[in-house]
Parts: C-alpha cells; sequence; structure tokens
C-alpha cells in the first residue's frame, strides 16, 4: 500500500510485522532526520555510482549476519538509489523477502518508490541487472521534502510535469507554483494506476518512458553530470517537439512553461553525436526500431514506433548546445 | 511446460521464439552430447563450488556481450548446479528474461529443473541468494542419462524414493529396479503437482523437503564430501525412523530396501556434534522451531514442529559413523 502525508513515518512501527528487520539508508538522510525505526542498519553514501553489485553484496552480507529469516523485512530510507538498490537486495535474498519503501525524494516519492523496479547498474548500462519486486508499504513522508536540496526537488518536477502529460492534467499548472507537498499523492496516482494494471511493463507501462528516451540517451552522454530529473526534462521537451509533427501535438508551450517555471532547463550541454550513439544503444537494447512515447494532448500519450529521423533530429538539434 | 523422453532436444529448436539466444552449459555434457542449439554460448566447468556470484556475474557479463534484449532466451543445459545458476541470471538481467531449462542429470529432471528455485550460494549457507522465477519450458531428454556417471544415477534415484514416500508410491518399488529412463515423468510429476499449487513454499511446497532437514545438515557436516543425493539418502532413512517413533509410520523397512537396491549410503562419516550444529544453523535461519517433513505411510507425509529432540538424537545416531 502507498501511504503520504506530513508525519506519515510515525506508522511505519505499527506496520511492521516481521521475525526481524534491517534497515538500509542513506547516510545524510539520517543525519538529516534520524533512523525512523530501532533496528539494526546499513548507512550508505549514496550517490548513483554506489547501485553496483559491491554494495547491493554488502547488504546482502548484513542481511546474512543479522541472521535475517524468509519472515523478516528490509526497510529502505533514502531516495531511488537506495531504493533500488535496497529492493533488489530484498528480491534476491532467500529467494525474496519483504521490504518496506521509505522515500526521501521527491523523485521517489511521486516514482521510484513505486512499481516494483528494483536494481542495481553494470558497467555497460543502468538498471541492467534487476528484478521486480514491489514493496508491501511505501511511506512517503512529506516532511522529510523540508530538508531537500533545491536541485533535487527540480529533478522530482521533471518526474510530476511528466505524469500530468501522461494523466493529471491539472498537474501541469501546480508544479512550480503550489508546495510539491500538496501534490505528492495525486502525483504518485498516475504511476500506481499503471502500474497496478501492468507490472512487468507488456505495454500500458511503457507510456511512463515519456521523455526518457530522449532524457536517458542525454543523461549518458553527459556522463551523469546532469541529474535524472533533468535529463528528463530536456527529453520531455524534446518528445513534445517530435509529437508537434508526428501527432498534432498542440500543448508544447504549456509543458515547457511548466518545467521552466521548476526550473529546468532547456539545453543540454553534450554533443549531438553522443546522444545519437546513445539512442541506437537503447535502440539495441529493446528491439530493432525505438519506440517513441508521445503526448496527443496533455493527460493522453501513446507509443510510436514511425518516427521519421528527422522529427528526431530536428528535436535534438534544439535539446543540446553543440552539434 | 516440462516435456520428457528420448530424443525430446530434438523439439528443442521449435520451441524457441525470442530475438536471441544464449546458450549455459556444463562443459563435459557439451562434450559428451555436443551443443542442443546452435547459438552463442558458456561454457562451465561445472560443480558445486561454481555456484557463486562470481559465475552468475560471468553469465551475466555474457548476457550483456550478446547484447541480448528483453525478449531474448537463456538455455540452460547441465544438472542443477548450471540450472539454478542460468536461471538466476534469466531472473535478474534486465529484470527477467525468459529461460529454458535442458537437465542432464535425473536428479535435475526429477527435482532441481522444476518449481522455479534458482540462485547461487553464499559463504555462509547453500542457495542464500536467488529468486523464483521458472523457466518456460523444461525438456529433460531421457537419451542424456546414457552416459550419466553411476554415482550421480545413484543420486537422483535418493530424490525418486523421496517422491515416491510423498506421493507416488509404485515407484518405491520400480527404483533400482527399472531403467530411469521409464519414469523420470512420473517421478517428476510429484514435484509439478505441489509447486503447481504452492509455488513460493508458503504451504505444501514445504513436503519436498522430505529428508532434506537431516539431509543438508549431513551433506554440510560432511563439507559437501557426500553428493546431494548420497545425503539425502541418509535423511529419508533418518525421516522414517522418527515418523516411526512419532507418528507410527509402520514401512520404513520398504524405504530402506528400494535406498539399498540403489545403491544409497546408510551412514555418512561426520561427527554427530557437526550434525546438530548445522541443524541449529538450519533452525535458525527459518524461524524458533525446527520443522520436520515426516511420513505417515507411503504416499502421504505431513509437517511436524513438535519433534522430541531424543527422537532426533537417536536417529542421528543411526545415521552417523562417529559420535
Amino acid at each position: 500500500m502507498s501511504r503520504f502525508g506530513a508525519g506519515i513515518l510515525n506508522e511505519l512501527p505499527g506496520l511492521v510485522r516481521a521475525s526481524a528487520t534491517l534497515l538500509v539508508a542513506d547516510k545524510r538522510v539520517v543525519e538529516l532526520h534520524g533512523l525512523p525505526f530501532d533496528t539494526s542498519h546499513v548507512l550508505i553514501d549514496a550517490d548513483e555510482r554506489i547501485k553496483t553489485l559491491d554494495t547491493w553484496r554488502q547488504v546482502l552480507d548484513a542481511l546474512v549476519d543479522n541472521g535475517l529469516d524468509r519472515d523478516a523485512m528490509l526497510i529502505a530510507f533514502g531516495g531511488g538509489v537506495i531504493l533500488d538498490l535496497a529492493g533488489f537486495a530484498a528480491a534476491t535474498y532467500l529467494r525474496g523477502i519483504r521490504w518496506i519503501a521509505l522515500p526521501t525524494t521527491l523523485l521517489a516519492m511521486v516514482d521510484a518508490a513505486h512499481g516494483g523496479k528494483t536494481g542495481v547498474d553494470h558497467p555497460v548500462a543502468k538498471n541492467l541487472i534487476g528484478a521486480f519486486h514491489p514493496p508491501v508499504e511505501v511511506l512517503a513522508d512529506t516532511d522529510v521534502l523540508k530538508t531537500l536540496p533545491e536541485r533535487e526537488t527540480r529533478g522530482g518536477l521533471a518526474e510530476v510535469v511528466k505524469h500530468a502529460v501522461i494523466g493529471a492534467p491539472d498537474l501541469l499548472l501546480r508544479a512550480g507554483r503550489d508546495d510539491p507537498a500538496s501534490f505528492v499523492a495525486e502525483a504518485a496516482q498516475v504511476k500506481l494506476e499503471i502500474v497496478g494494471r501492468d507490472l512487468r511493463e507488456q505495454g500500458e507501462r511503457r507510456h511512463l518512458n515519456l521523455g526518457h528516451t530522449l532524457g536517458h540517451a542525454v543523461e549518458r552522454a553527459s556522463r551523469y553530470a546532469l541529474h535524472h530529473g533533468e535529463a528528463v526534462a530536456i527529453g520531455l521537451r524534446a518528445a513534445c517537439r517530435i509529437a508537434e509533427g508526428h501527432c498534432g501535438f498542440a500543448e508544447s508551450a504549456a509543458v515547457n512553461d511548466a518545467l521552466d517555471r521548476c526550473g529546468l532547463p532547456t539545453r543540454a550541454e553534450v554533443g549531438k553525436d553522443d546522444v545519437l550513439q546513445a539512442l541506437r544503444h537503447d535502440k539495441k537494447r529493446r528491439d530493432k526500431r525505438l519506440r517513441w512515447v508521445l503526448p496527443l494532448r496533455v493527460g493522453q500519450v501513446d507509443v510510436f514506433d514511425d518516427v521519421p529521423e528527422a522529427l528526431v533530429v530536428a528535436a535534438l538539434e534544439e535539446a543540446v548546445t553543440s552539434g
């Protein structure tokens, strides 16, 4: 179940019914907010580079050392990196134990904590090793957002705008204006409904990749100097532009306005060729044709595999600073 | 689906519908029988010690290097070690791709290939890291059994006798008399029916642990000098003896006769204290009480958590050579 609200972490102890627990937490978050639960814990200096098999192994060793059995529960407290990593440890320890996600960033609250994707990175690509293993509970405490660095808040807002375009039009007006705490639950709901119908991404879940095809490529081409949300913002703008030409999308200005208001970038300082190469990598992994999720209108998207390369190149020229 | 029979491997090409494939195979099996499918492959010198995170990583790297996407398929050709390892790679690559199991040992054909348990060992315990990820097809070609070393055949027969006691009484008379190829499908059926009803071992699947509580402890105490099937045979004899005292089981002689006929050992050359210590380890991992699966009669078992220690110690004294 997913729960949102100020102080919702206080409900945690009442939700833990387990033979034993282990907490995996972002060290900085614990420094700011304390431990959300009194138990054995592994504190991690979290950044994207720690989402590795080595750190996963470290969490597994802690599960072993604490003698956790199949009725035990892992609790993860942090942003997307911590949740992905800890969730994958829960997925693979004793062939799967239950876990609770306590997302601490806006991005994790509206996106990463939901839908059961867990995993770590492989040197050649992100999230290449993983499993579908949804947490039994998600507790998103909006009080925690008060200490979130501004750049992290902006990154989360990119996913809020994405969810607005996919299925919650009124969020487009609120992103960048209202306190994020006021719309976290609504923004998460878009994802929760879709993954409820299609956990394993056989169909509709692909809609959530809006802005991510080019976003991932730009993020990769920047060698992760761009944060994920910033790259997604650039990808969203490009998807809107492609959609104008391909399926008559007429609301690019509204989407761009929202992203501008959230302080999200319009261009990436990367080379066009690097992005094209990263796109080809994506292509290779999925199937022969690149699939684009494009908006038909704010609140409705669809998947297209017949986007002419010229439209992509034109959008790309707007999205990067150098040819 | 599970398919059994002489030459059934010929059906493999018709069953592979995938964007690409990778074969993970036991090197010795390939030397004897050739590749079952013409594709990229990883050959592994298979023994229990290779069921590690390092070998799993090697398989993942091969999946990456061959650029396999989500519609790709892994094919595993070998005994339980290869199937567990390759199945876990399939479970965790791109959050799970499909795989086909081609078991080549009697034990794998009647047991390991079925039921979706995949994983690798952790230095402190076997199968500690893993996932439930059933293969989409199991093809058990009984022709392959012709080249199986005798000790491996005997090990597989221990699981056949186990399945006989759990739910196929007529197999008790056939094990050690008939050609195993003639009853492989029937022996596997006992497991297939149980895991069909309880994949994640919430209840009935525990019945398949008959003989494994003491079996694992003895195997561990022998430092794996005993093969798994040999340890299970000793565990089966002990479970029968405990059941005599605890729930009036009256057919120990028939079970022991079958195990004798299969050339399986009656005692392990290990110390009683080592076995007791390994049992306590098992206890710690599961829950506070040790659960014993015991036969009520040949064809029916049940789970007991109230077995007096004296009965266990008495059975143990029969099962080991040194006090």
